[in-house]
């Protein structure tokens, strides 16, 4: 029986670059130790106090259907918290709560292409993005951005593929590099979108991991709030990851069609999983300092490392729980150093190419171990690149 | 800004027949005692058994991501079930879990059709069937059952429509109408996929509340798994509505294949909600018959409440948590029948035209409340059908 086309093609065939995460998760499950800092899970898991308010609601009774928009109590925290973030007038009915960011990711594009569409995105990328277009039947187009811009797309490169396309998809605090994205580089993206009619959907889970100077949200600039779609999470906020809770903010009309879209797509989201959320969004700055607070150390710990050489190059970062390094000083690929750093260290990271061609020749660190344990590893990835390049 | 075609079609236009519920979620809010006998929602909630082992597992340390096909053990338990409850080989290769049985219904509608395709439908259907479809961008077409043949499709109506199209939805035992389709129906079913070429995508969620004879999954039928999609869930058979938990069984690729579309559409179900669902699968029997035991109680209650009269007539049916009453005697659309009814008795049902045109004339009534108020409810209610009818 033959499948769609549509989902025959999600992952566009060919290597998808996972290879060395695959191998450590194997050699974990055969019992070798191995120093995992591939993805972003935090080294804490979810605070008890959100887990106690969750088992409270859902002993208290809310186990039944929820809402399909989200608990309207939640839909205003949201809005009252991007309110405050960005300036943006927003209220619950600008709000849609999903099963977390990826299933937001997928109902914005869902939202702004139809099928054979083209929907742009900035490379590198984080891993599901060109699928999560291709998943809704649009085709995913690059916009490969360059180390020496520090991987920031610029008016050019956006202009030069805006012809035809309905969208553009950047993620700012980026994953994987850590840009965040300065007030040049966003005046020419919301200029671009203007220019070009493109949707901007927006991916500002890292909104809170932003270590130097600020973020800002491209719906506040001049004339996007009408045209941008903000994907958001208490995944890496609030160390919910496998909770998936997340929201999609944008117009009215936008977020009425996406509610249709998450009726007949999830149908809601657990409603002690809302409660949850909605207690970690009011336990306010205290809790989120908390769980941002490691990876700010670690940071700095990073620099500390990799001061006085010049053979692995951090990318100017100023955001997210990643470290991008610049390794072609060792001669190497990213995939082929990544996978040298696991079989003789056994420490697991991210080949840049994972990620797309920009990044390639570059390595992606999660800085999502202990403090000791992460600047020995990092020591160790210093020595392994140095013995490539001496 | 223009949204994709797609998302602005779902809904259909035109009103959706839910007018009755809800006004009668706004007399509730308005501070009116309404009977609800609307949605398929238990009025006991999830067992506290389920709870506690769900808050074990969280505070056990699984809140971070989980595997997006799902756990390995919840995957094996419900390959188990399956094949133990119908005879067809089952592996965890043959199942994904998905956030609720709504996102298995669009994930098997994805894998089915591209953007154009027709999808067969039996009507009358459940609120979401055709907007299901509409959301994949393919094309809704019902198989208007009769009455007459208890609202179960026959060969002849299969073959007339099947024509070009790619799949057909049913739904066994039923909602809207109860019915539980026996063994020749599901053979016409069976042949008409085979002849034409269709994917069947069968939607068994009501599979534990059968009352009378056999549930049949077409899936067990000769030349059926191969091209067969089994929708299933947590939330009718253990109560676990709001918790979105259940999974799509099928053939490998087809899983393969919805494995990818799950990591850009969601990214996988909470790890201590599949813990919970694995709990409460493994309490056996007991739950399920805990669970099962009021809609069969109520069932046997509205049979000593109708009979003697034959004004208010329930639809022969064997399963589900529903009694569909033809009301046309008393010369009012279900819509007006299910309007006057919660005017006058604050009593809401659904009116037979929210599920298609199949069941207009007709109500549906859900079991949802206990024992001593449906009763009273069901008597208002052909108290009220014998005064039009007179």
């Amino acid at each position: 029986m033959r499948l769609s086309q549509r989902i025959s093609n999600i992952t566009g065939g060919g290597s998808d670059g996972w290879d060395v995460f695959y191998r450590a998760r194997d050699m974990i499950e055969a019992g070798t130790p191995v120093i995992e800092l591939t993805i972003g899970e935090h080294d804490i898991g979810t605070d008890p106090s959100v887990l106690e308010a969750m088992h409270k609601s859902a002993t208290g009774g809310h186990t039944g259907y929820a809402v399909v928009p989200g608990e309207m109590a939640l839909r205003k925290a949201v809005a009252r918290r991007v309110e405050a973030r960005t300036g943006v007038p927003t209220t619950a009915d600008n709000v849609l709560i999903t099963p977390g960011g990826q299933s937001a990711l997928f109902t914005a594009h869902h939202a702004a292409c139809d099928g054979g569409d083209t929907a742009l995105y900035c490379d590198p990328y984080y891993a599901t993005y060109p699928g999560t277009i291709r998943a809704v039947g649009a085709n995913p187009k690059p916009i490969v951005t360059r180390p020496e811009d520090n991987f920031q797309p610029t008016a050019g490169q956006i202009g030069a593929e805006a012809e035809g396309a309905r969208s553009l998809l950047i993620n700012s605090p980026n994953n994987p590099t850590g840009v965040v994205y300065g007030p040049e580089t966003m005046a020419a993206i919301s200029n671009a979108c203007i220019s070009h009619g493109l949707w901007l959907i927006s991916d500002e889970v890292y909104d809170t991991q932003v270590w130097e100077g600020d973020h800002i949200s491209p719906r506040a600039l001049p004339g996007m709030a009408d045209r941008t779609l903000v994907v958001g999470s208490m995944s890496k906020s609030h160390a919910m990851t496998g909770s998936r809770v997340g929201w999609l903010v944008g117009p009215k009309e936008v977020i009425a069609a996406a509610i249709d879209l998450a009726t007949h797509m999830t149908y809601g989201v657990p409603g002690y999983i809302q409660d949850a959320a909605l207690f970690a969004l009011n336990a306010g700055q205290d809790l989120e300092t908390k769980i941002s607070a490691p990876f700010q150390r670690r940071r700095l710990l990073a620099e500390q490392v990799l001061e006085g050489q010049n053979v692995v190059r951090p990318i100017r970062s100023s955001g997210a729980m990643y470290l991008m390094l610049d390794i072609r000083a060792t001669g190497l690929s990213g995939e082929e150093f990544a996978t040298c750093l696991l079989e003789r260290h056994h420490i697991a990271v991210m080949p840049g190419e994972s990620f797309g061609r920009a990044a390639s020749g570059h390595i992606r660190v999660a800085m999502t171990v202990e403090d000791s344990v992460f600047e020995d590893a990092l020591k160790k990835l210093v020595e392994l690149a140095r013995e490539f390049a001496a």
